[in-house]
């Protein structure tokens, strides 16, 4: 890592490459719909269109949903210097419902990062409204997401 | 409410109309196989099965399905009175991962109401284990789940 | 408030007027040596020196004199507006210590001020570090904190 | 830790004996009047009684006071087994005013604890009302509340 951290282009490549290997086992994350558009050292930005079965019984998105786009986004940003890492827990708070239809975008940053753990921030967004604030704490697991990139190809 | 909260049938003949009424419209908790196994008044139990669709890039489930089966039982917890209310902030602990074909459990129970808001505290078992803890706070919005059910056939 | 809100001046003298209102009566905040150093409209600086009679049994400042300072903060921008506000719910993360003698500075700004609901982020800091991300939850509840001062002075 | 587990009057003289460390170094809960009731294994039972100079501007108990009492509590349960813990992460709902001249009590109980990590509930009442509910994430750092006492005098 200390290559990838003195080094930003190789810290960029080391996220996408984390993000590459993330993807195609993440199958909640594409049975949802939702599209991984930017990663970066500490960040990702995921967007996910709200369909008609992702609403409730009040007739807009259903929590969980937006929880999942919002968690998505922590995700990729909390993996992004490839060392395997979980949500320990997770904050959100509800600001406005999103409707069908609408293209929900959730930008994860992170705020704190010491040791095993981190805080991450989310902000779901939709049509210039903000939907919901979410904030994440991570938690490092043993290994690599891609096993062996930080010596072989990023060092 | 003055007739279903002194009379415990009532209440309980409330909180059931209430989940009929909010499941057909419950898009989201269907597509996801959930299953309301019960509801009382306060309370709810929402059961889902992992399936291969809802696995994450570490290959358990993701932290947004656990969290929606989680946000659904305290939905049906907090709509039981037939008053119209949705989450406004949630918080959630990930204390174990849940595996593919784990059957899920999420146990709703109401901690506080009073005027328009309320604290529920939701468990998440799969198998004996406790697999995250969730403590939703929701807020009264205007309207019946069941119009006119609590004046009709209720009051 | 449309005249405040409207006009910067005025919403800035409305903020100042209420913090001045509040503070005499804080009597908690003022035996715990903090400082208003400023209020805005939606936010508010407020400044804590660590003394020897706030630390825990790690020797560092206790947990919940971050969170006062935090919650005070959060207090002098929730209610900036002179309408009463109390706060619902709250987060803190804990991100590093900090010791005696250290001047603790927590910044809070609204995120969110929609009907009786809000939420606003603090952030509390010593020496150029963050010590603490606070979120908090606040809930309009019944009059103003400078009675008629919205009628009066500013309308 | 395997003989103070497999023995309860083991494991309860360890959380009093890491208690009585604590206690002298907690300059803070002396400070605000705390009193440590009762410690057992992953459990504590605080009080303090609200004084003038913890009242807010709403002129009942500050949030601050509330949280630092829950927040003792929970220090004292998580770090009942004598391994140095802190806490990483707290949230606290607001249920009810305290006001000045009752007595708070804050009960903590241990709800999950693996590896470094733990969530702690601590339910903060007064006369019979609930006042706070309080929920903590813990975690451990180096070294032994009370050194060499697990193995000295209890193992």
């Amino acid at each position: 890592m200390t290559e990838a951290q003195s080094d930003p282009a190789a810290a960029q490549a080391l996220a996408e490459a984390a993000a590459a290997a993330m993807w195609p086992r993440d199958r909640a994350a594409q049975a949802l719909g939702m599209k991984i558009v930017r990663v970066a050292p500490g960040s990702a930005l995921v967007t996910m269109t709200v369909r008609a079965d992702m609403t409730n019984s009040h007739r807009v998105c259903h929590g969980g949903m937006i929880f999942s786009l919002a968690d998505t986004a922590f995700a990729y940003a909390c993996n992004s210097d490839n060392r395997n890492t979980v949500a320990a827990a997770c904050h959100i708070d509800f600001l406005a419902p999103a409707e069908e239809g609408e293209v929900l975008e959730a930008e994860a940053i992170v705020r704190s990062q010491a040791g095993r753990t981190g805080v991450y921030d989310v902000t779901v967004r939709a049509g210039g409204r903000n939907i919901a604030l979410f904030r994440g704490n991570s938690y490092r697991i043993a290994g690599e997401v891609v096993a062996g990139a930080q010596a072989a190809e990023f060092a």
